[in-house]
């Protein structure tokens, strides 16, 4: 198959690879920034990149707030609808993150972009790696070990309920606080020790780190004031997170907000999930890729 | 508290010895061949037991299918109109498993039996138990050893999920199969290999047990047939199960189909979870139990 | 290659079933009461095994205290000197378990018997199936599950070291007891918790779950008052164990001595191990088997 | 008790702050540049520092190789004889990887130093922070995750056992090779791939990461030529080592080779570990510390 990648940051270089080594024909736009790309070629302009490709692959986001193509491994700006307007009807179409703005362009034009990040597989596979980058960066922060540490993880999401089964497996002594009754019992089925989100008050003074991944806030002032100075806290939720960070830090507490790890901190096992999700969509359309 | 506990199984006896260990006043009816209640007493009427209990706790299910009692530790017979009869309006009134009958036979006592077992956390408890026990029939009836097994988990609901987990930490080679994206990502986050419930066609022959958790037809003779002859197979859906039992005879293949395992082979954990599930709803009621 | 199998316990039948499988000439005697052998056949005569054979397999025990052949399987008395007068001197002699008596035997007609369970590999193994078949009695034995209980492992040897791996993959909070300091830190860095031998006093009230592993008395009278009346003991220590069996008697607890796990609840698992045990001698002997 | 710390490293700064937490006095010498002791104070002179102190701790390793006392903190050089000379005969002299001259120099003055970390539990302890901040390294240096990885571990020592453990809980697909029978048997029986260290041929390819452990020519030029271009090589192995480094470079590999990681990545959780081998060290001596 014929792909045509344009733009993106170190995940799309990643996909570039991958496709190219898998044995495709690969064609990348608007990536000079990203080092060699082993097998895709690099074309000059967006014509030439999409012109008879079987699927054309957007960025995940697909455009920048200025609505240009989302490219910050190209020192050139382009217009995504300049970008839209050289892509035939007959070529698959696919972004991630697509928003209304970036669908209606696509519209107008009379296309139509899949998304592929809005497939509950990338969505897990994105929460595994999320885990295992945050992980990273706790044992990167601690001057202890995650072995023997008490850890407390808010939330039992998809991140929630990965990340304490990774801290279970090294040897954290790990407890997950939720809302529902069920999760209670899930977490107690799975083997840590439960909290009652609502109720942490009184109990935050027992831990050395402290992982949030509630995008609501949780971590109050009132709260903070409880954990200990040496705590390690870590936010990974989305905008404007769960923490009062303004409260930390005048806490004087260590407070690490972490957003968009997988393609920061682990961009070739990202741009795999993101080449899955594709085949995924391929195959629904087509029959077997 | 004072507890009326009426009918009911092993669980049943268990829970009884529980609550009195914990310091409640428990009376047990139609418990006679449970054995020793352990602090519990055993009293001889229905109204008797219930006259001035907080807590009024049916078995589960809570009737037999001519309409009594559900009480396999007592010889007599007790119709449940007569058990409903004895309870007073200000008694919580528990049951498992409530079905319509029974609970309209309370309605029009002016009663209302809250079910226990339709809450989430005792499903997901009962899981976990269920997933146990389907371990041990499975070392028992096997001359090998999970460990170095070759395991298929076919479905990936909450059993699935807990029992996938167990057979992994015993080191089994464990494939779980699935039908959704979603689940084919979670079973990879997780570790596990992945197989297409939907095509499971030319590989079973590579399995030393295979573990349905799916309530639906998905073990067909043409699929059996390629089963080994030495192989084991446990079904666990309940009724009518999701193995074609009579084509599996018909080849010879040894098949276990188990329900009701909590009950059967671990009593006591199941009623411990039962009583959590009791204490949750009393604590909704009325606050802190 | 040609195999004699002369003996033994249902271990010996799925040896014979597991060479024949491998696609070797399989000749079994002394296995009438065995069931199907599958591809080896049963010969009626030890000479007639052993002729031509590349490798004579003897049981484990290789034989009984009144100096038979260990052939319980069969319900004729055959000599062991009888069997091994009918051996050639270049056929590879193999047995389990060999005791000098049958040695000397051996030396007598100028042979030599390999012990293939001498060797380390296989006594590992052993170690795994042996905790793998503690699993199955604990579970088939206590009305809980291993799931939540409070576990005590007494011993970290090959036995406890596999044993608290598994209970701790099936969530039950394990702690393990050893006496040097360099075992402690290994627990320790396991994850589990630990406890000293020399110290149980005071805290056996503790456990749901008692499992020694050290063949020395370990588990006092004095040790055994403590243990609460509805916890369960497992033994797995060689004769005479480590439990005051007598002592725990009196006080009415529940004691498991279990012996000799893996030929009896794994037979096929644990014949596979041996069948490895016996490629590592040729593989050492003639390089490559 | 009174504690003299002298010289040393960051652990030496967590050990005094860890003392002082658990309520012993602590005077701290030549740890200038340590930042905030929180308790425990610094004294300016060796002899200041040692004048009736139970326990005198010297750093790890005690010397440099000009025989000054190992204090990278500290901007002064202090003679270790002079160090030596301060110390009363009555206190507790402890050091760590204290060699034959530091011993002559201490038996000179009428001391001994016990060697804190000639332990067995301090090294299986420091072997658990090592598998972890070799996991941070693979972790921040592979473009990939752990999870998914195809991760050979060369060498079944401590190091091996706790690393492989810790992968195998992130999701990685672990080899683990070694040389002896024994340990094939422990690997399979811990559920992780087996390979023959002395096999590696024709199978290197196959890995994502390859970590080293044994200090032996291993990863020879001739084998390392099989090495993806891509991957991601680690060795822990002491000085000189297990891999042909010249080699690697000249073939384009990226080899990270990292030693002293316990003081380097996690100084406090060594210094937790340095703690408790000296406790027991005071506990052999005096009973319960």
């Amino acid at each position: 198959m014929i792909f045509a990648v344009l733009g993106g940051d170190g995940r799309s270089a990643h996909l570039c690879r991958r496709l190219a080594q898998e044995g495709h024909e690969v064609r990348a736009f608007a990536l000079e920034g990203a080092g060699e790309l082993a097998g895709a070629y690099a074309v000059p302009g967006a014509r030439e990149c999409v012109t008879g490709a079987d699927c054309v692959v957007l960025p995940m986001p697909v455009r920048t707030a200025q609505g240009a193509l989302f490219a910050p491994q190209s020192s050139a700006v382009h217009g995504l609808g300049e970008v839209l307007g050289a892509i035939a009807g007959e070529s698959l179409l696919l972004g991630g993150r697509v928003d209304k703005e970036a669908q209606a362009m696509a519209a107008q034009r009379g296309l139509h972009i899949h998304d592929y990040f809005a497939r509950e597989a990338l969505t897990v596979g994105n929460a595994a790696v999320t885990a295992e980058c945050a992980l990273e960066i706790l044992m990167r922060e601690t001057p202890a070990t995650l072995w023997r540490s008490k850890v407390l993880v808010i939330g039992f999401g998809r991140i929630g309920k990965l990340l304490a089964q990774r801290l279970h497996g090294l040897g954290a002594h790990v407890t997950v606080s939720a809302r529902k009754d069920e999760d209670k019992a899930w977490i107690d089925a799975l083997g840590y020790a439960y909290a009652d989100t609502r109720a942490l008050g009184g109990t935050l003074g027992g831990y050395d780190i402290i992982v949030n991944t509630v995008p609501a806030p949780v971590l109050t002032e009132t709260l903070l004031r409880e954990v200990r100075a040496d705590a390690l806290l870590l936010d990974l939720a989305s905008s404007p997170g769960g923490t009062d960070f303004a409260a930390a830090e005048k806490l004087g507490l260590r407070v690490i907000w972490a957003l968009g790890l997988p393609g920061e901190a682990a961009p070739q096992r990202a741009a795999e999930l993101i080449k899955e999700s594709i085949f995924n969509i391929l195959e629904e359309r087509y029959g077997t890729a």
